[in-house]
């Protein structure tokens, strides 16, 4: 067994003091109390280390003892100042909510961007989601900028909680690489006065369709509204154009993932191609 | 009161046999044993009738009574010879598992499109699924389905259940508007080998870029993997064309449903354009 492991503190008990500030991680209040969240998975919480992201525990089950890609993620965590807990797959169960828990859980703390420190250039693109309400949505937003290279996302008004586990979960790790930052609507409507590109908002009263606007070669901001309402007056006021995407069934009928989705490989249609030496 | 209510049942006892096997549709095995499932709101409801959906139960809260439309829908569910529930609220969360449940839940017979009965034609689209295992990514793929007018979706080997209400509700109706067929993937492979048209599969080792393919002109028939891998061997080989979505960030990177989405718009492109008269 070697040194690091020596570190490591066993637990098994749902009783444990650090047990249960990790399970309250499953609320809002306490993840704001705390100003952490949780991860799940080795692979992510690798990545998060090598992207800057601070750690104060990690979680690994007894039975993860010996992987030697644990033992070295237990010794960064060490080195920096966090603490290395192994438990039990009961324990992990609890902490995730999980029947078949992940091996290894990191809690990191919180960090959103200061809307101020925003400052787009270039062919940068940044999303903002009025509102938004379902977990997964967020997340697989979060998925999608990360997919299609945009700057970070913007979350307006209330919003469902970025850190929560089941968004953390849907971004697959791009919590980590996509910088959100969190706004109210009048804190946004001011520094969106000093944007220096293209304010698109997606609307289905648009009357342009989405497909015939020139993205390149400026900024630009993709306005999505929530799930139940779209983009409220003065948000909708705020936009430079109000695109939309054409359908053929019912009006209104696109997931607002998926919605996203659709308008941001078309902003970045011209930037995204196939690297070449592709596979034949 | 009008003559109709009269024919409604009240119910306020979960211990009602009536009640009892609504709740059990949160099972499939008993969605299978009775063959049908349940859809939630009175707009689902009307829509499924309208489409010619066979309803067996209507249940409505008591705070329905004397909503005309609800008395409608009422009538029109005793004259196709289905039962009518007027019950409490807690037996409508109960029904549903939902803490502030919709007013109205209709319980309708399953129906799935016999895959030897489909026969494309023209600019005719289908979406394959192969095993896709996560209710929201499929109920958003039938949505998106229909937002871009679609023909239907064909569920390849072991997949999640489309009339599962979590489907259901992910779908916000169009599980009642796009054909669902079933098929093992060897009846896949034996029925594809009809396809009269292009079958288009994504494929994080596609060398094509899914934006340089003409489909107009033929019946298209888009393929794509589940969550955790991709399509399998078999089905990449059976491909016409492997198409993959450039990404800038890190491979696989999209959520399903998402790319889906993405392929879809691309395939019908030029199908789908913007009513003239639009508003300004």
């Amino acid at each position: 067994m070697s040194e690091r492991v020596g570190r490591v503190r066993e637990v098994t008990s749902l009783a444990n003091p650090l047990v249960k500030d990790i399970k309250a991680l499953a609320l809002k209040k306490f993840r704001d109390q705390q100003n952490a969240f949780m991860a799940e998975g080795l692979k992510l919480v690798i990545d998060a280390l090598d992207l800057g992201w601070s750690i104060r525990t990690l979680v690994f089950a007894k039975s993860a003892l010996g992987n030697a890609a644990v033992e070295k993620v237990a010794a960064r965590t060490v080195a920096a100042g966090g603490t290395v807990l192994e438990v039990s797959e009961k324990v992990l169960s609890a902490i995730t909510r999980r029947d078949n828990p992940q091996m290894v859980v990191g809690v990191f703390a919180q960090r959103l961007q200061p809307l101020k420190s925003i400052r787009p250039a270039g062919d940068d693109v940044w999303i903002g989601l009025d509102r938004v309400r379902d977990p997964g949505n967020l997340g697989t937003v979060i998925r999608t900028a990360d997919a299609v290279g945009a700057k970070g996302v913007i979350l307006i008004g209330e919003t469902t909680d970025p850190f929560s586990l089941e968004t953390v979960r849907a971004t697959m790790g791009s919590i980590f690489a996509v910088p959100v930052a969190r706004a109210t609507a009048e804190a946004f409507l001011e520094w969106r006065k000093g944007f220096p590109g293209l304010v698109a908002g997606t609307h289905l009263k648009g009357a342009v369709d989405y497909r015939t606007v020139k993205f390149e070669g400026r900024p630009t901001l993709l306005l999505m509204g929530n799930e139940q309402q779209g983009l409220p007056d003065e948000l909708a006021k705020s936009c430079d154009r109000l695109l939309r995407i054409p359908q053929a069934g019912r009006a209104d009928s696109l997931n607002l993932a998926v919605a996203t989705g659709v308008m941001l490989f078309e902003i970045r249609r011209s930037a995204l191609t196939l690297e070449p030496g592709g596979m034949e």
